[in-house]
């Protein structure tokens, strides 16, 4: 981790409790990765050990939510943070709660590798691939802003969520369109339509994560502000 | 509200502080079940007009989550809360975040009234309305428990959702087999699968706001204990 970034918006007390916590939610950030990777790697892979297996390691990504969770309560109430160190554990505090629910939907994209699929179908799981795969990038790259606390970059990367929504629209008319040329392939078909529900919500999330950091780093909230006035921020 | 329960938790510094932003939550959560209720009554009644109301007032609660997640981390830095206090802070601020989330939710199942429905179709409109109510009744039920940060009913209506589930279940299945059904209908019934998918996702935000009670008055996580543990807590 670079953690002269860090370093120079906070001062120098917290400065080990602080790298322990950030430390702490790139290990996390990591998981989380490595979720929706073996994820999609199971999906396009029919690889049904692989997508056991990201259902049973959720566990690990919640016991880091819990745990980090904790250690910011503990931080906040025996330093006493203000201003830059406290943004900062706030943001790290939303943070965790998003990659948490990211590892949940990475759960859901798994559990397509355990329907099966005719070849005809495969179709559908390539566009639903080539979206994760989009997602995924996005995910790293919001994990890599947020291990740096690059403002710039967070600003950048948080539009790549309308390619993602675009993209998501399209594959979702395909699906329909595909359901109602055959009707018997709609319980399959729902299955691909939950798991590209799910890769859009993460899609949402990693914005999410890139709020946080220009929160942390301009003091202000972006949730509800448009494309154009963050560029001004 | 009533102040007397909240007050048996904190140290008397930060009433005036505290009960200013339990207001807020509580006007805020009036907002949000406002929204649903109006949300719900535009899709039973087909009544365009409120459904464009609901969309139109989603703003206000975005505004009430930047104000009072600003106010909750105006008073860490200023009161530099310890134990209890800190917990419902951040408690408060977690609540928030889900509140406004079912604001967002509740937009979505607006927009159905948007759609026309074919007179066979209404009966998948009942059984929409059915799980709505349901929905709206837990949103209630915590709404009134954080009023009151009544841990003991938090406790009692969290397993709500695990009915609310299983009908969101039963609904899933009733719809994939219309869209079997009856092929043309498949966008149609889409639109009534993505408002259960929302109330379905209220649900989960309405358990999310139980376990914030819990981890507030108990000091304890919950969020990935079985219904088994938590009698025990």
């Amino acid at each position: 981790m670079d953690n002269l970034q860090i370093g120079r918006h906070i001062s120098g007390q917290f400065n080990e409790d602080l790298e322990r916590v950030i430390n702490n939610v790139m290990h996390m950030g990591g998981l989380v990765e490595k979720q929706l990777t073996d994820a999609l790697i199971a999906v396009g892979q029919s690889d049904v050990d692989l997508a056991k297996q990201v259902l049973s390691n959720d566990y690990q990504i919640n016991a880091y939510e819990v745990s980090i969770d904790d250690e910011c309560t503990r931080i906040i109430a025996k330093r006493q943070p203000a201003a830059g160190d406290l943004r900062l554990i706030m943001a790290v505090v939303k943070t965790i709660a998003d990659l948490e629910r990211i590892g949940d939907e990475a759960e859901k994209i798994a559990k397509v590798a355990l329907e099966s699929f005719s070849s005809s179908q495969q179709d559908l799981l390539v566009n639903l691939d080539n979206l994760g795969r989009r997602v995924l990038e996005f995910l790293q790259a919001s994990l890599d802003a947020f291990t740096r606390m690059d403002c710039e970059t967070a600003i950048k990367i948080h539009q790549m969520d309308d390619k993602i929504n675009r993209e998501y629209e399209a594959l979702m008319r395909q699906l329909m369109t595909y359901m109602m040329e055959d009707p018997r392939s709609i319980p399959q078909v729902m299955t691909v339509i939950w798991s590209a529900r799910a890769l859009e919500r993460i899609g949402d999330r990693c914005q999410n994560i890139c709020e946080y950091i220009i929160y942390f780093v301009k003091g202000k909230v972006v949730r509800h502000t448009t494309a154009e006035d963050m560029k001004n921020l």
